[in-house]
């Protein structure tokens, strides 16, 4: 086991300005490429965190941490997002991110969570107890696996273009 | 085929921003994680992309819009940034990298490239002709890949720590 609390609150701090640095005022043909029907360009996956920020981690976490008997977490939507970015640009998203997660931030440092705070319990719809500390582990690789997903996104629009070495470029073949 | 240089080169100029908010001031339990021996970590891939500046992208370049009639590049080392890297901080890294990168961008704009010059090939060692675009195409693609990779090798420290949620997450099993 690898977690530590300040560790992740490193990683979760910067995914904001990550996001900014790589997509802020990106031209929309990067934007919005995605891996065809069905799938998500950088813009969904920007929708999809705010969507996280909004119903998923932190709420989760309250759950954990409040008095409920059922501590049974909501199921979360995948899909909410394409709804709720309708009409908005990516700058705006990034901005919403940004101010979501720092909101996130303030609360997890309000609590003050102690190692025996991390072994509290919720249930998650599907695979039934999970502890505190395992949500914000997860949490912080959710961050990790969408910069990677954004990665993929963008460089398979150069999948012809790269020519002979694209079987040197193994992110091209990757299916996530 | 989706290559436009214009749109390459924002890419290429944002990589060196996305990895300092990414990877700046990170502590070194992030910065020096691999995936076991032989596997690079944060800081290794640094000192890959900034032997790529000084020996891989520009100075193929220079070779397929040169005179030379054998315009066969010689081969890249991949462990060269080993011992480059020696006794340096992932925050000097950066600061080496973004600056190797600007130098490259001067001087791909005052190429001023045509269409025409895109095409103009070179011969790899070990796959055989290829055109200045796909080269510029890989060096886009070819960020893009260690940015995913970076965030693989993080995600990869929290194996064990998100407990059943590793089923959802798609990059914990990539093998890059």
């Amino acid at each position: 086991m690898s977690f530590s609390l300040a560790e992740s609150r490193q990683v979760l701090e910067r995914t904001p300005e990550v996001l900014e640095a790589w997509l802020g005022r990106l031209s929309a043909e990067w934007l919005h490429a995605n891996e065809g029907p069905g799938t998500w360009s950088a813009f969904d996956v920007l929708g999809h965190l705010i969507h996280g920020e909004a119903t998923d981690w932190i709420p989760r976490a309250r759950i954990i941490l409040g008095d409920a008997e059922d501590k049974t977490f909501p199921p979360f939507d995948r899909t909410a997002m394409f709804a709720a970015s309708l009409g908005k640009s990516g700058d705006q998203l990034l901005a919403e991110f940004a101010r979501l997660r720092a909101r996130s931030l303030a609360e997890l440092d309000a609590w003050k969570l102690s190692e025996a705070d991390l072994d509290r319990v919720g249930r998650h719809p599907e695979f039934g107890e999970v502890t505190l500390r395992q949500l914000l582990a997860t949490w912080t690789a959710h961050d990790l696996g969408h910069l990677a997903q954004i990665a993929r996104v963008m460089t398979k629009r150069y999948r012809e273009d790269v020519g002979p070495w694209r079987a040197y470029l193994s992110l091209m073949s990757w299916k996530g």
